[in-house]
């Protein structure tokens, strides 16, 4: 199978498990659109069972797992087998979010088996010591985000976007380094990639928008903007 | 949505994470030919990322999720929300496989969002007090299966199969039993319907078989044979 | 080993994480004068480190685990072996925990090791279908607790109580039901006697308390005042 | 608290749960003996149950829990928390092992916690890329294993040894690397040494020999003549 390259910088478009399957469709081909316009790198998650339906309806979207398992063919009942990932084009996986920790073992036979078919990685860290930990295993982009901060709409207030982003670089500067958390308007958006992100996007901030029209535009317009500053 | 009823004798054709997509769908085909044929209702599980797909393409199966999570639409990143389940087209789902254990609080609240989306529920045991215990959460068909005699393609020798459909049926003869463990002929399921069992079916001894045609028309016609002892 | 017996009323005095070892002794140490005075039986957890130091400087105490796993001697790294716990004189368990929920099969598997091994068994247990379930696992004891209400200071205002009492003894009345959940006061422990439970007791109801002994007095008094109601 | 320091060589006597109290009791006693003879650093481990005992019980050992849980004092049923275990004379621990996985977060933050009470931390790993992120995360020692060798008897035969000794040093000389994985006899721990560990041990390969006293003494004799070569 080809292997996904991502390349920045990217938005990440995270409906998580807000989305029925309908609704997921719309906000995916709402965001198929301005990805298209804006051609900006889009990773878009998706409820396992709705994955394949958001690859056949699009075409400019990084179509990605939330979760999978190091599994390979065989026994595994109930489990996410990589294989049929790709089958069905998703091309990028996340993994370790806060709300799916893995054992360092686990998470490190699952990058594995990404590489194996050819899935790009997106790994979540919280604090320093996670970020460089998850640096050395060697995923293609990565999450950096304070648990506390999760689903509240309030930035960190600290140096954290920065310092965690430097520490990614400082081991591995092709890393792309999203910075998500809190993140709910375009200002947010500009302000991490200012602070030196590859990305940025999020899930409330998005799914509660009155206008995810509204919204996206706002954040692949700030994207936009912060390469020519 | 409209709940899912499980009327018996029936089978469970369970690829587990053995076959990827095309595969997956090539055997439901064959499947659901066979299950209109003979008039059996038939559990068909398959990867969560294919399970939309065998929803649409074929019409005589129970489409099965081999797992769900019991979250509320919401945050979740990474588990399976059982309402987009509901909107590929899933009519049941399996709970408590031995490679996918639950917490008896977390299978007693899967129950739940299982009925309040419609899905019919199958919930697997091993020992007598296990079945006993599962059969008191009010599931709609179990899986009796000896952990230790899982992908072994041997059945148990000894009276396992009576003595768990016995305890099962009495605490609520409306639960469908299926026994299923090392079963992988037409006599293998012929003798477990004897022996009272309302369903049979299995993974490795359908998979391995060199003619899933020919070893699923087996499997049907012991069923459909069963009923007339 | 000889098997540990327990009969009703009783009382459960359960630490968890809260004490370091020096207090929880302390504590220990008036529950046993306690114990002794008004001859109840006394369930007394602690953390496994002390459970052996509780065991040696009580007489009065049933020295209770607060989990085990169901391992057997050889392998098991860092789990909790059993045959340990028997030998440092703890005569109970509790099992499946709300802040620490066991898989269904593996509260089974639990339950046989400390069948043989001698050591009581007292089981936690949620919903009516949990109860329910966990009932027929045949324990010596349950604890039913509203998980939302643990910790809270509150009692459930329903009729909870009498419920899952009447549930429990409804499978097996020698099965002794220890309604705890919320209870911080004498008249607490009254009320839930009144309604048919075998036993109460609690953590935070009791830690936080200005004065240890009066907290416990009070209970105890309670709980012989109940048997002559 | 004091800190606990460790400083190499050292050897791990391991007998996860192998041992009852007396046996375990038995073995940290010719342990004690040859340690103080040797003048070898020696991480003892034991059941939670049994650490307070062997504590109390010998002087030259470091006594090293199991595991441990990331709690504060607290909540945490069933959970280790670790002021305890400093409290009865613990001085280190052994966190990730292969029979005891842990998310990379929870390993973090149990780190956090052992440094907070002042225990001596020693981590395990097992691919190049888990060794190099373990050693991120500053623990004080760790043990380098192939999951696939444990229990064995057998050594890899790769260059396993050299190899992830030097990815640990490469990030940090300071800590301490055990090599441990199918160790059985005097000579593969001067093997080990030889190939730039600091220290060896192990559970089966001394468990089962007929004479602890011999196999230990072995052990440490190929340990002292390490520092000579």
């Amino acid at each position: 199978m080809p292997t996904t390259k991502l390349s920045g910088p990217l938005l990440i478009v995270n409906p998580k498990a807000y989305l029925q399957s309908a609704d997921t469709l719309r906000l995916a081909q709402i965001t198929n659109g301005l990805a298209k316009k804006f051609g900006i790198t889009t990773l878009f998650t998706a409820q396992h069972v709705d994955l394949r339906l958001i690859a056949d309806e699009t075409s400019h979207l990084t179509v990605t797992a939330q979760h999978m398992d190091p599994i390979t063919p065989g026994r595994g009942m109930g489990h996410i087998l990589p294989e049929n990932l790709a089958d069905a084009g998703v091309q990028a996986v996340v993994l370790n979010h806060a709300e799916h920790p893995l054992d360092l073992a686990v998470l490190d036979a699952t990058l594995e088996r990404a590489r194996e078919v050819g899935l790009a990685t997106i790994v979540c860290a919280d604090s320093d010591a996670q970020c460089r930990a998850v640096a050395h295993l060697g995923p293609d982009a990565m999450i950096c985000e304070p648990t506390s901060a999760i689903g509240t709409g309030a930035m960190d207030a600290s140096d954290y976007i920065e310092r965690t982003t430097a520490i990614v670089k400082d081991v591995d500067p092709t890393i792309l380094v999203i910075q998500a958390a809190g993140v709910s308007s375009g200002e947010d958006v500009a302000r991490v990639m200012a602070q030196g992100a590859d990305g940025s996007g999020g899930t409330s901030g998005i799914i509660r928008h009155p206008s995810w029209e509204q919204i996206l535009t706002e954040m692949y317009q700030a994207i936009v903007d912060s390469r020519h500053v």
